[in-house]
């Protein structure tokens, strides 16, 4: 069991994250994950077979930083609006200082003068960290279940 | 007032609940069920005028085994992912091992190669007693919005 | 640090709200406001712009109960069913008995014999008050992403 504390900071970790990404505060995101991290958003049919293949694949808070200022400074793209809202977050194992988490997500994106529409949804698989800064993402997994917007994914999920 | 142990055992049944869902574990459905439990599936307008017409009504942890196996072996119809994104959770009250909750509900549908669509919205409402196995649902009505999908609803919400 | 029953009693404040929405008891809305409550509707660039204009700009518990007589009785519309989810609620600050809340919020409507859309996205940005009788909403601010849809808010959100 875990205890009610870390069950809070658990849900306000998920709240946080949503909310630096859904502000556009890129240059926070990394902060969220260690310095070791890995961060990938692949498609369920890839994840559910097994197969490696990912949209992004991310090694180290460095590369993370890189993607931050890929997105701010040399990606083409119409700039939109982000709307992250996370399920229950479901506790699958801790050990020590680590836990497993899994939360259904959806995002809704808004480009300006244009009705919002459903982004991406899925699911985060995520290994969260007790570190002395707070929970921080060793590992954090998107798995999207459609497959038909993956060549649009700019910002972070 | 009920324990704050109760409370995360209650949002961990839904992110459960969800979970085995959207991961299309449909064996698994009855077990979060108790035996002599009650499934309804209904249009809000029917539930509203205190008409009794369900979409879905099952009754028994058998009846769901009965709808399970024909979900993946009779029902004719594609297949998609279900996604459900599940609000705060309400407790609407509770006696001795007996809760009644209530839970807003978005079911997102994808169909291989189609964008995902808003594919059911309602709420849940739902009893839940507590078991020597954790929770269960005795249970469980969902009350959806939009009467339009009724007809393509093959998989448990 | 805030205690786990106040915590607690958030997500119930958050799960209620939603529920008198979404079942159309507006009535029973103006009562999760206080005496001199704000309660106001704004898009999202008008908000980050520093821009006050707002497409709902109500003062005082009053003024809510003016809003729900016109919704009820003078403005034209076609009625349509409303659902709130509600992402994990975020603390943003707190102070005796004040406590800033955040929160990610989806509207999905459902108007009669139409497939449910995304109505409205956006956040929460709460001041939120401790009295005698529970959580009361001194200020609630409902910052909206999408500037398409503001001509056919009638209900609250």
């Amino acid at each position: 069991m875990i205890s009610h504390d870390l069950r809070f900071e658990i849900i306000d970790l998920y709240a946080e994250y949503a909310a630096c990404l859904d502000e556009g505060r890129f240059d926070d995101w990394p902060e969220f994950f260690t310095e070791a991290c890995r961060y990938r958003v692949m498609p369920r049919e890839n994840h559910d077979q097994g197969l490696p293949l990912a949209t992004i694949n991310l090694q180290s808070r460095g590369a993370l930083k890189d993607r931050v200022y890929g997105v701010q400074s040399t990606l083409f793209h119409a700039p939109y609006y982000q709307r992250h809202i996370i399920g229950p977050v479901r506790v699958k194992g801790h050990a020590d200082d680590e836990i497993l988490l899994e939360a259904n997500y959806l995002v809704i994106r808004t480009h300006r003068d244009v009705p919002s529409d459903l982004f991406n949804t899925g699911r985060y698989l995520d290994r969260v960290v007790v570190t002395t800064d707070g929970l921080r993402f060793a590992e954090k997994l998107c798995i999207f279940d459609s497959e038909l917007i993956s060549n649009s994914i700019i910002y972070p999920l």
